[in-house]
């Protein structure tokens, strides 16, 4: 899994080396809990499979709850990255394209096994929790910045995002058939024009526009 | 449960002795479905739970995979209808707020953990791709009466009930808040409203008219 050792990395600026020994011991992290469950996830293994002391381990995460989180949201953002190229709607499709690749990929689905199973396990829970506030958090940024260079009009960062991948965990779970890049383009294109259209709607009401009552107040 | 008894079946009608007797026979399938899982279910015990014959029970389903998807599709429409009252966007509403009431109950967790764990297994897989194509095809005429009368323009049906549906789906199996009537509204509104709005764009391409080529073609 890891592809090259601390031996031979350069340290191209401060925190380079030791962010990369930390991302390598996030991806072991989501690899072992694929595997074995939250439960399971013991730290030796985990530094075994990073190729890393045990110590650097424990002392990266004190807390075995931020390792299991903070793996969960790596390995999410690392399979399904929400890019910028400046053209949010194309960004997106990339990005819906990108989490049914990652639903279906071996890993991915024994991640998601894993992430239900905690469903009914308080402290599990917890856990699953704070990594996809995690995600939520890094994909805001993105849209966030959408908002401001006015591609997007202000809407619910955290309601657009579940929209959008919403549909294409239903299709890749179900597995009836695959999620292609029209399939892709096809939400994507529907979600943004309904959010642009309802903001439009949403502001001709506060503007008080004729519209003879017919256009249902938006809520963006 | 079950409100009537019966050692034997008359004539078949319509909505009537018939239909009740199977339809008590597809909620004692879908209560063991639910408890055991697809594999577990025993066409005695499924009688013993309607209070009928078992021949009944083979008489009407004499193939066993007909059984569970049968059940399961009326399980779904039983719990999550997709009434018409003439107005598709309410009525899409009350279909949002009633599949998360049913993914948070008890028995609607247990079969979509049953559902999951079918992923995995092709001939178990076959029969929910069944009971998925009849929940759909039910699902579609409403759509399509709905596209006939005018409200909404012609769309790709099942699309458009996984794009509703798909982020119930989600935010219920994450569970970290509920979904609210007011989440069922904000979505409907904007998938509805990026259907309409793709819809009037792509009118408006075939049509030629001048957009400068800023709309992008839509995908209804």
């Amino acid at each position: 899994m890891a592809e090259d050792r601390s031996e031979q990395e350069p340290a191209r600026r401060p925190g380079g080396r030791t962010a990369r020994v930390r991302h390598r011991i996030l991806e072991a992290a989501a690899e072992l809990i694929a595997r074995d469950g939250i439960g399971g996830l013991r730290y030796d293994q985990v530094a075994e499979l990073a190729e890393v002391n045990k110590t650097s381990v424990y002392r990266n995460w004190p807390d075995r709850t931020a390792l299991v989180a903070d793996a969960l949201a790596t390995f999410s953002a690392d399979v399904a990255p929400l890019r910028d190229s400046g053209d949010i709607d194309a960004d997106l499709v990339d990005f819906l394209e990108a989490i049914a690749a990652a639903l279906s990929s071996r890993q991915g689905r024994a991640l998601l096994n894993v992430v239900g199973a905690a469903h009914d396990n308080p402290d599990l829970r917890a856990v699953v929790d704070d990594a996809i506030a995690q995600r939520l958090a890094t994909l805001s940024q993105r849209i966030k910045a959408a908002i401001e260079t006015g591609e997007l009009p202000a809407v619910d960062s955290h309601l657009l995002v579940e929209m959008l991948s919403g549909p294409v965990h239903l299709l890749v779970s179900r597995g009836t058939r695959e999620l292609t890049r029209a399939d892709a383009q096809r939400i994507t294109s529907i979600v943004l024009a309904g959010v642009r259209a309802t903001a439009a709607q949403h502001t001709i009401a506060l503007a008080g526009e004729h519209d003879g009552g017919k256009t249902p107040a938006a809520r963006p």
